[in-house]
């Protein structure tokens, strides 16, 4: 394919993008497919010889679109949202055709340099702390990672690190595999199953803080926790506190867990995956009170701010604790080996929206689970199942687990709208997100209006 | 931005990157700034109004343009080369616009279906063992990852696991950190940084291997390591071979090291990031003989088979090797909580291109290789300093170190041709390797000239 033919395609293929998440609506959110469904519908091999591109576009309706889960589906109020604008395809065909990887500065500099810019335009939206503003005379700043997972990850290995450098120097005669042994993790039983995997690489004992009614950790809950570690000769070095966990979008008490880890010497990791978005609102911002304790802080823009995926925004105190760990770039906080020009599409989008625009989008999400909340409220057969402060509405029908694992498999089944079960305190609890930037007050209707069908009709059958 | 704006948008941003992409050649291929010129271009923060796009696509030009080091131009031969092609970049708009984020089946299931089959595919192209197809009755398969780097780093972990499983049952008095704390990995001198790295996240030492005189590891040299670290108390567990290393394109020598690594129960991880796209052409076949020993396979399509970053294939011959290091998504080895539908960019390159075209790729860059080596050879002050078998040559001036860093200095400053050094047994040599896909003989000409006119006035100058 020529420079005049990608002209030709790229034009063509502008128009598919645009025609599908215009009409992508009508498509069934969920497909109807068993695991397997692909494999008899091409070839075993790749082709010896080309192809034509036409018969590669009549294979994406006829093989691809069949398979797809329709994240951006306005019916698709499953997990949290993927985040997708306008602005950032744009950006991504750009960030393609330059095609650099920004391993180093010399690599492609304004790729780590707009990177550095653009995480302190996000840090001040988000009214970070000064320390964590790579423009500034602090030691901290801000760096892209392609998942939440990743973050958390580099968050154990750089406090692990940490943490091995202080007590080595005060007992020397232990050795570096006997304080690794007896290092502790600590994070929210809700937290997302990351954490846990982040330890299991890390080599680190890893503990689970119960959590509150509101499946909160608080500072009693876990000061109780690293009390008895220390008691019983460990070494308490780390917590991944969440803001907005996965389950049931809970907020840590970061306000109470952040002295806590600072008198502790803990490293105090901020997951934000999802709600950190919203705290460019002045009215949500005060859920990031505690931020200022903290180690590292990071959120996922791909989510909720309109930035195609990757791009997950991590901000350290410190940026000399994680190049120590990694033998990393110095001047960037870059990693080897990695990474487009994912900066462009957050310059894109935060100029295309400006912040007002960005506010208004979280906002207009918010209502719209709020909108969703009401109705739940005024049916008596239902239950909100934990508070609605974000976009997500946790709900389920006053009865059995059963019950509910029934309704779910009906509006499953049904593929009009697409959504995901949580456990809460035991109980199985479906959970509405609102995702879709195209989403509005009619499909939440429409939604609810499904839901409360299939319910009558779930309800008239014999029980089991 | 609606999508109306975008349809817009969208065909003046694909005739900008074929503009960019026709004449990117015009442009100076390296930049000519001072670390830090970005920030004072831009405004210190995020605009609260939507701006224009005129004005953000003249700041393209005025602000990142001129701080881009131009990977795709054909005058670029530093690093390895990062793939690019129309046909991936338009698999990108698509996978921009479907937007959903595979980390399991239900996720998407299209997404999680193709990326299957497409490892299958080039596990065929490359002539793999059947043991590493999915689609057959063993247990092994291939999965997308971001970088080579994860690939080590994720089979290092597997290995970790299986060798504290291995050796636990054996020894229950000693614990799981003092097992850990007596495993040795291994790798090449010439081994990318990234497999250390692997190690200090697992926390695991690791042993450099030395080399023989073409570069490469070979079985007598491993094994000799192997025997004293095990007089020693140690327990080998990992082994990361390399084909096709970083500073001289070496290959290990696997047939000799893969029956050590089995019979001492090390897990054999073979990183042909960036010769493994050369593999599906027969006459370089050979070079992977010995693959049929290794626990785990990696290479970078998104370094030389015209798959844009990011694409890194990673092939494992037990998946629950992986899956209970990990605790993935058993069906389909995915992480959670990752990734988009990198799958369609192998689909649309393999049916564009078909086998052949890819094979005609390889083997034009490696004819260009060949054609600069001669170039050099015929030119007696000159030295080639390490086999050219692949797209990589490494060559330099007779006499010190100090004098061809000097030419290097000039070749940067005149920012006509890229290049970056590496050493070789103390040596300062400079690595030429064929980048850009449509890189001519005319350019390495053009470059040879200009090297040997600048070697010229370098040798005319008072010596320091």
């Amino acid at each position: 394919m020529d420079a005049a033919e990608f002209r030709r395609r790229g034009r063509e293929m502008v128009d598919y993008v645009a025609d599908y998440l215009e009409n992508v609506e009508q498509r069934p959110v969920y497909p109807d497919l068993e695991p397997g469904y692909l494999r008899s519908l091409i070839p075993n091999e790749a082709p010896l010889e080309p192809e034509n591109y036409e018969d590669i576009m009549k294979d994406v309706e006829r093989v691809i679109m069949p398979g797809v889960t329709h994240w951006h589906s306005p019916y698709f109020f499953a997990y949290f949202p993927a985040a997708s604008s306008y602005p950032a395809m744009l950006a991504d065909m750009l960030c393609g055709a330059i095609g650099c990887i920004g391993f180093s500065w010399a690599a492609s500099p304004a790729c780590t340099e707009l990177e550095t810019v653009m995480l302190d335009w996000l840090g001040k939206m988000l009214q970070l702390p000064e320390c964590f503003i790579a423009g500034t005379h602090g030691h901290g700043g801000g760096v892209i990672q392609s998942t939440a997972s990743e973050a958390t990850l580099m968050s154990l290995l750089a406090a692990r690190c940490k943490a091995v450098r202080r007590v080595q120097p005060s007992n020397p005669k232990i050795s570096e595999a006997e304080i690794l042994s007896k290092l502790v993790a600590y994070t929210s039983e809700q937290a997302h199953s990351s954490v846990e995997r982040a330890a299991l690489i890390g080599g680190v004992m890893i503990r689970k803080v119960p959590t509150d009614k509101r499946y909160a950790v608080t500072g009693d809950l876990l000061k109780k926790m690293v009390d008895e570690d220390k008691a019983a000769g460990l070494i308490p070095f780390y917590l991944c506190a969440t803001l907005g966990t996965t389950p049931s979008c809970a907020f840590d008490h970061i306000t109470e867990l952040g002295p806590i880890c600072n008198e502790e010497n803990m490293w105090m990791h901020i997951d934000a995956a999802y709600a950190g978005s919203a705290f460019i609102c002045p009215e949500f911002r005060p859920l990031l009170n505690g931020v200022e304790f903290a180690d590292s802080f990071n959120f996922n823009p791909h989510k909720w701010l309109l930035i195609n995926f990757d791009c997950s925004t991590m901000w350290v105190r410190e940026r000399a604790d994680i190049i120590g760990a990694f033998k990393m770039e110095p001047l960037y906080l870059k990693h080897e080996n990695q990474e487009r020009f994912r900066s462009l599409k957050m310059w894109f989008v935060f100029r295309m929206y400006g912040v007002k625009g960005l506010q208004g989008h979280i906002r207009k999400q918010v209502a719209l689970a709020k909108e969703f909340e009401s109705l739940v409220r005024a049916d008596k057969r239902f239950e909100i199942c934990a508070e609605v402060i974000m976009g997500l509405v946790c709900f389920r029908l006053k009865g059995s687990n059963e019950l509910n694992q029934n309704l779910l498999k009906k509006i499953t089944k049904s593929r009009e709208i697409h959504l995901v079960p949580c456990q809460l305190s035991g109980r199985f609890v479906l959970r509405f997100a609102i995702c879709a930037r195209t989403t509005e007050s009619c499909h939440i209707q429409q939604a609810w209006q499904h839901i409360t069908q299939l319910t009558f009709e779930l309800l008239q059958e014999p029980s089991l």
